[in-house]
C-alpha cells in the first residue's frame, strides 16, 4: 500500500484592538494571540467624510491586503510548484455601492472585485494558470470573500455582551 | 400625497497596483480613478514565510480595514441618528483555517470572525444597539463578508488577458 502524504490543518488567528482617536482617526492594534508581533496602523477619513485625513481610509487598507495576500501566494507557492517567476504586477479593481435614502444611514453592498495578473516569467501559459488556481484557493481572502460569511458583533452593557 | 425621501446610489471605486519587491516583499499603490488621492502602502511576510519581515503581512491589514470600518461607520452614524458617543473601542477576532497535504500548495477557508464592541456613550442601549446595526449594514466589508462574492482574475498571455 503507498504512503499517502500527510495532511494537516492549521489556523491563522489575528485580533485587532481599535481605538477611536480625533473625529474619524482609528488606531489599531493588530497581534497573533501567543506572539509578541504586533502592528500598529491608523485609518482615517478625509474631509468630505467629516475627518482630518490623517491616515488612508479603511478600504484602501482592503485593496493593500487583498491584492498582497494573493501577489503573495502567487510567489509562496511558484517555489512549491516548481513554476520559476521573476516578478508579479497585480492590479485589483475594487467597487461598492451604498445605497442612501433621505439623511438616513445609507446601506453598503459590494460592487464587484477583479484582479488583472501579469506575472514575469518564462513558464508556459498552461504552468502560470495552474499557479493563479492554486494562488486563488490557498490566498486565505479570496476564499473568505467566496463565500457567505457569519460575522458576530456583540455590544459592551455593563459588565456583559449583548448579540446585535 | 406626501413627499418621499429622496432616495440614490453611490460608488465607491478604488484601484490597486501591486508589485512585488524582494522575496515576498508586495509595494501596493492604492488610488480612487478620478481623483489624485494615492496611498502608498507595503506588505511583507516574516523569516518563517519566506519573507524579509520589511512590513506586515496582508492579513494584518485585513484585520485594520475591517476592524476600521465599523468603527468608520459607528462614529459616522452616530452623527445621522443623533446618538452622541464619546468614543469606540472595537477588538476584532480574525481566524482562517489552512488546509495542507504534503508539500501541495494550502487552501484557505475563512474559520470565523467577530467584534467586540465597546461604546462610551450616555445612551440607552435601544440606541447604541440600533447604531450598531445601522452600522454593520453601512460598513461596505461587513457587508462584503456576508455574500458569497464572484472574484475575477485574469492572467496576462501576451497582449490578451485570459480568465482563471
Amino acid at each position: 500500500m503507498a504512503d499517502n502524504p500527510k495532511e494537516h490543518e492549521f489556523e491563522i488567528i489575528l485580533e485587532a484592538i481599535g481605538r477611536s482617536v480625533g473625529k474619524m482617526r482609528s488606531e489599531i492594534t493588530v497581534s497573533r494571540p501567543g506572539s509578541s508581533e504586533t502592528y500598529e496602523m491608523a485609518t482615517d477619513e478625509g474631509d468630505f467624510h467629516g475627518g482630518d485625513g490623517t491616515a488612508p481610509p479603511p478600504l484602501s487598507y482592503f485593496a493593500t491586503a487583498f491584492t498582497a495576500c494573493l501577489m503573495t501566494q502567487i510567489r509562496a507557492f511558484s517555489k512549491r510548484l516548481d513554476i520559476p517567476i521573476n516578478g508579479v504586477v497585480v492590479k485589483g479593481h475594487y467597487r461598492w455601492i451604498g445605497r442612501q435614502t433621505g439623511r438616513d444611514p445609507y446601506v453598503g453592498s459590494p460592487g464587484g472585485f477583479s484582479f488583472d495578473i501579469d506575472v514575469d516569467s518564462d513558464a508556459s501559459t498552461e504552468d502560470l494558470v495552474k499557479l493563479i488556481e492554486a494562488a486563488k484557493k490557498g490566498c486565505f481572502i479570496d476564499q473568505t470573500m467566496a463565500v457567505a460569511n457569519d460575522v458576530g458583533h456583540r455590544l459592551k452593557v455593563g459588565d456583559d455582551w449583548l448579540e446585535v
